[in-house]
């Protein structure tokens, strides 16, 4: 018997919403809840992939857009697929290239069969259908794969949500369909997941929930979010899709967040995570710590000492100081992005590791009131996508 | 008794000139001829230090210029000395300054007494005097530290090279004095170099050669090579030096070179080397193989699935393609910076393993004739100093 691709390890009794899982691909298992780094070109920016091992990185994301247009999909099928081209050797996701066509191409034009752009890079038209997307993805080789979706913006008025729904839930069945239809390129499994849209309307958002369900993927989703609206608006939205899809299927919430968005939509029963957050800070000097966000290069650090966090188990905080990695931002020096970057991604990893723990001996509300008592929330907008 | 700091090992008996020894510091002992990889503003340019011990490098070389001006001698000693700021557990050199006031500084000023200059950061003014450099250099705490010098241009008239040495001695005698009555700042030893400077004037290599030696100190720096004169001129003038400098002394050939020059050199007695070529090369998306260098951004290796050399054992060659790393670079990811500079480090690291066991069993000449069988050099120019 092939053993299931999504098991339910257990649900926070108190909460009855926060759960830990277990994601069974070909490249090895992820344990959930789980934060994903973002790999936009084939690397997670400036972490060789050994690094993301030591860290706890179990599964990265790439992005479909970018791979697509650089360095290409063909070149990295030939090259044995993504997991070798990046020598990563553990799961992969690739999105669906959709988010990045409507936020960062030129000139898009979205008709009924699909999406044709410019490439933000020199400017070429590209035109991405569902089944193109797909067959891309599969030339990719990423484990875990999405549907071709549209991201509506924020606002977004109710006869724009409705007519973009409506094509994403057409997008996704015929993703589906041509999927199913065509043979595997790699040698390992690939798994689709659908993505619920309908902006900030419940009733969209629960017709694209169910409508997804009812055509039936390995896993779902939640996209639209992270895009500008209020924290509060996000959370409704999240939790009222992990209340429809199913309990045996991975859920996805794309694109968030900060550590506290992730900590709130764990409460809400959302298993998987990814964000540019953790990669674009440290790479701007700002480090995460148990009790709130620093700014590295501030001259406050100067003569400081101590690692950035003294509870932190990585690399970054075993060997350096604040005052080290200060002098290393004051004079563009390399390392310091690297070192940033990995702290963070570290951060983020352990926090995931911390609620799953929390999770599994049903004490997810002692974590909750322990974490939000130490971490300073810095305030109530959602940030979150863009290049990792 | 106390062991001595350097050991010579074995003199290569075909050519009685390329030497093995072994220099002892109180962090670690160095097996030479080696190459230290530079690491200017307390970082050796993307590498972290666990990296670069991985990849073989067993001191690596500090700049006085720049960590006086970033983040002050007075942080650095406040840390408890370079290597603990930095996280290198193994030998540290530092230069005296010297170099970078004379290359880099605004409007300096040369008096007897010492070199008046202005950042090039912030413009703001500096005086050094050998004194001066000594004490930062007690500051820092590196293992190895080198007098001050005027470092003399190339082309340089007969005049100014002979008022330039005078100054040199001047100063490497001050230097020794204030060493020598100063307390240590840092529980560990620091060990003295002089520097031979002289243009290319035979006499004026020679005059300066045997008043350091008259002087005393526990290694010998050549130094005002590599500033742009020919390459035969270069040899010429290095082995000139190598045959005054006393055999049971360090030799260190200050901020050469290309490989083939590191070769030339050993087969004319030096010991030591340091230059920025290895990593500037790396980020600039040049790499070094054993057949010649190779400009990996080109789209030559689009397609080319090998690593960047096959005989390497460095983390960059035993995980990753050429295609690979030049889409890194064609995308301006940082990752790629890192891999180039990493393999070249590596490679620098790995000719001087392989130099010196062929120098210890005798078969130097073999070595040579091997390597320039393979090695294709690319011109008869000779780079070398500036920033790591």
């Amino acid at each position: 018997m092939q053993e299931e691709f999504f098991r339910l390890e257990h649900v926070d009794a108190a909460s009855g919403k926060a759960r830990a899982g277990r994601i069974r691909t070909d490249h090895g298992e992820i344990e959930t809840p789980v934060f994903m780094p973002v790999g936009t070109q084939a690397t997670v920016k400036t972490l060789p992939p050994r690094d993301l091992l030591e860290a706890g990185a179990q599964v990265i994301l790439g992005n479909t857009y970018h791979l697509y247009l650089r360095p290409g999909d063909a070149l990295i099928r030939q090259a044995g697929g993504l997991h070798r081209f990046m020598s990563w050797p553990r799961p992969i996701l690739t999105d669906s290239g959709g988010y990045q066509v409507f936020s960062l191409a030129e000139l898009r034009s979205l008709k009924e069969d699909g999406v044709r752009f410019q490439s933000h890079i020199d400017g070429s038209y590209h035109f991405f259908t569902p089944e193109k997307v797909i067959d891309i993805e599969k030339n990719l080789g990423a484990d875990l794969i999405m549907v071709l979706d549209e991201c509506a913006p924020y606002p977004c008025s109710r006869e724009y949500a409705e007519k973009s729904l409506a094509l994403t839930l057409n997008w996704a069945k015929r993703c589906k369909a041509h999927f199913e239809s065509t043979p595997a390129v790699h040698s390992h499994r690939q798994f689709l997941f659908g993505i619920v849209q309908g902006s900030t309307y419940p009733d969209l958002r629960r017709q694209s929930a169910e409508s997804l369900i009812e055509l039936g993927f390995d896993g779902y989703a939640i996209g639209g979010l992270a895009v500008g609206e209020p924290k509060t608006m996000m959370l409704e939205m999240t939790e009222l899709c992990t209340e429809i899809l199913p309990a045996d299927t991975p859920r996805y919430l794309m694109g968030v967040g900060k550590p506290e968005d992730l900590v709130e939509a764990v409460a809400r029963g959302v298993d998987m995570f990814d964000c540019v957050i953790p990669t674009r800070n440290g790479r701007n000097g700002t480090v995460f710590t148990w009790e709130g966000k620093l700014v590295i290069k501030n001259a406050a650090f100067r003569e400081d000492f101590r690692p950035i966090d003294e509870r932190c188990g990585c690399y970054a905080c075993r060997n350096f100081t604040r005052a080290y990695i200060r002098h290393l931002f004051q004079t563009d020096e390399i390392l310091g992005l690297y070192l940033a970057s990995l702290h963070n991604v570290y951060f983020y990893l352990d926090l995931m590791r911390t609620v799953r723990q929390a999770i599994l001996e049903d004490r997810f509300a002692e974590f909750y009131r322990q974490f939000y008592d130490r971490y300073r929330p810095d305030n109530q907008t959602v940030e979150g996508r863009g290049q990792g």
